[in-house]
């Protein structure tokens, strides 16, 4: 069993924020170091998915550790949309090995300053050329996905927008929420359209925002119980299905082997809800709903704040905020405060064991992490 | 001890290539895997600078592992110019982890289709905001270290010439090599003057290129002995000296410790010498001449070929070329491949214990490996 635990976690408010994206991490950082009463580190690992483009600077990993006051070893690590899974991932290793006994790791990214088709057009890189020729964006590959999945599974407008509304509400709950007020159902169906059938609340928006966590070989309240990672073809085209993620559901079986636990056992869970459509396949492909089923355990409240699987609790990447390279080390430092009690406003009842599971790319590069109050 | 293991390696020639990048590490890990003998990975690590804006793919650890037709964990490791050596050691990790048995490496970039001037303001990108705002490039920033490094240990001209003409020698050996031609002392002294004292044929070339290496925990000739990292200010002007760079320095000290052995014990080594005074200053920062010495030291040909302590044979940065993401880990090749006794005509006399060292940005975050033939 690895003995790797998290000794602390900080996180900037999510949104439109003028500090830069260094600045951002060092305000993460700062809260991580205090939560945690480690000030010596061993190495820094930092994750963002494109500051070279996002906001004109090379070298990320050293401008951090400089910032940070800092002359330790430091890399960065990428893997699109789920960066902040991946860079925790890594670092995790980091510690396994026994080479490293502290490890900070910190994710950000800063993209509101960009004109939104500008950030688009960059982020639409992560999408396979074979697709992108065709003028394929990131929400309309979404559609598609969305869209046959109503086809199959019978999935109404209604049900899709009871996502945001229910992840608003938890935003509503959250402190570092980029968006902290509800939304109706009524308002969610009758948004702009942003690509057939998706509408503007059915998409995460473009964040800036940053946060940090401390890895530690020393035992702590929370350990890092399950990992797993997998890939998948670039292009949506080269699949067998559209309506599940094949990355997810490899990923799931790894890190519920590793923790020896199954999905009947998880408490709480973060998902990747980039769009609406994406947090009902994400909890089928975790195993928590039978395929088809998503929509149906989100009618009945399961996944509330108050159900039997609370599900993004923290408002989750739609109303939270995205923050491309940031979000997936946000979803477990939300499963991190969650097991610990100290999720506030939005704390569900006595969790023991929490999931976050992150996309990257259009659901090529996913991660799913498991962590257990000791 | 750890028991890692390079189990084989693969190399595209560097230079002006027509390829893709991932059509480049195809290529490159195919070779690894013949090699290597080993079909099945746990991983994939991926390391790449900036392809994003290279070549406008982004996603590229994702891109990289469909084309070899994996959807294996991966994920993109970067850490500026010494990219190739920071996702080596994230391998080497994630392998003494005991998580991975087998993991593929590798590492390309694809610079030379830009013009010039676009590449060199991609590449200003890692260079310290603060000087990058009076027009400092890399060169223009070498070339004060340089002056400064002339000034304070009386090196001239002739003998950071030197360097070039060696280092075309050994790359005129190398089927690899993006220049396979020798020069002369007067062809380098009197080539173009890019930034005063660095000529043209003092700058490493930009080049396209990729490589790989198959790392395992089973036993094989080659191990994996010592691993040194670490990072230094992002600005030059925050530093006591400009004559050596602590981050190898702190590097190499930590790689020796890791491997048990010291300077002396080092038989062939690779350095970054993306500029010929580099060279100098990496042989001191690792110890292997006083302060000073290291350009007397090539004037002795003691770092020749044929020498006591033969440096670069590859040709270097400066003659096997500088695809930037790409580099380190080509460093780390060759040595595998001298320790091997697969260097083909550039074969050193026996040795058994090899160093490569990488600089990141403005050496900022450098990284010191040492293999050993077991």
């Amino acid at each position: 069993m690895d003995k790797v635990f998290v000794a602390g976690c900080g996180m900037t408010r999510f949104g439109k924020r003028d500090e830069s994206l260094s600045d951002l991490v060092f305000e993460a950082a700062k809260m991580a170091r205090e939560d945690s009463k480690i000030e010596e580190f061993d190495a820094v690992y930092v994750g963002s998915m494109n500051p070279d483009e996002f906001t004109g600077d090379g070298n990320i990993s050293t401008v951090i550790t400089d910032r940070l006051g800092m002359t330790k070893p430091s890399l960065r690590i990428e893997t699109a949309s789920s960066t902040g899974a991946g860079v925790f991932h890594a670092a995790f290793l980091s510690v396994a090995s026994g080479h490293y006994d502290n490890v900070l790791v910190v994710a950000g990214e800063k993209m509101t300053h960009l004109p939104t088709q500008k950030s688009t057009t960059m982020m639409a890189k992560v999408i396979s050329p074979l697709e992108r020729i065709y003028g394929a964006t990131m929400p309309a590959l979404a559609a598609l996905v969305t869209r046959r999945y109503m086809h199959e599974y019978g999935l109404d407008r209604e049900t899709l927008g009871l996502v945001a509304v229910k992840n608003h509400y938890n935003g509503s709950l959250n402190k570092y929420a980029h968006f902290q007020k509800e939304v109706t159902l009524e308002k969610v169906i009758e948004s702009k359209m942003v690509s057939d059938p998706l509408r503007l609340y059915d998409c995460a928006p473009i964040s800036d925002g940053a946060c940090a966590c401390i890895l530690t070989s020393k035992e702590k309240e929370i350990r890092i119980s399950g990992l797993g990672h997998a890939t998948d073809t670039l292009s949506l085209a080269h699949r067998d299905s559209l309506t599940g993620f094949s990355a997810t559901q490899n990923a799931a079986k790894k890190a519920y082997d590793m923790a020896k636990t199954a999905p009947k056992e998880v408490d709480v869970a973060e998902v990747h809800d980039a769009f609406t459509s994406f947090e009902i396949i994400d909890t089928e492909d975790l195993g928590f709903f039978k395929k088809g089923g998503g929509g149906q355990a989100l009618k009945d409240g399961i996944t509330k704040l108050e159900g039997d699987l609370p599900i993004n609790p923290s408002g989750g990447l739609k109303a939270r905020g995205h923050p491309v390279g940031a979000s997936g080390l946000a979803q477990i430092i939300e499963i991190y405060w969650q097991l610990k009690g100290e999720a506030q406003k939005r704390q569900v009842d006595s969790a023991k064991i929490g999931l976050a599971q992150s996309i990257g790319g259009l659901a090529n590069n996913n991660l799913v992490t498991i962590l257990e109050a000791c």
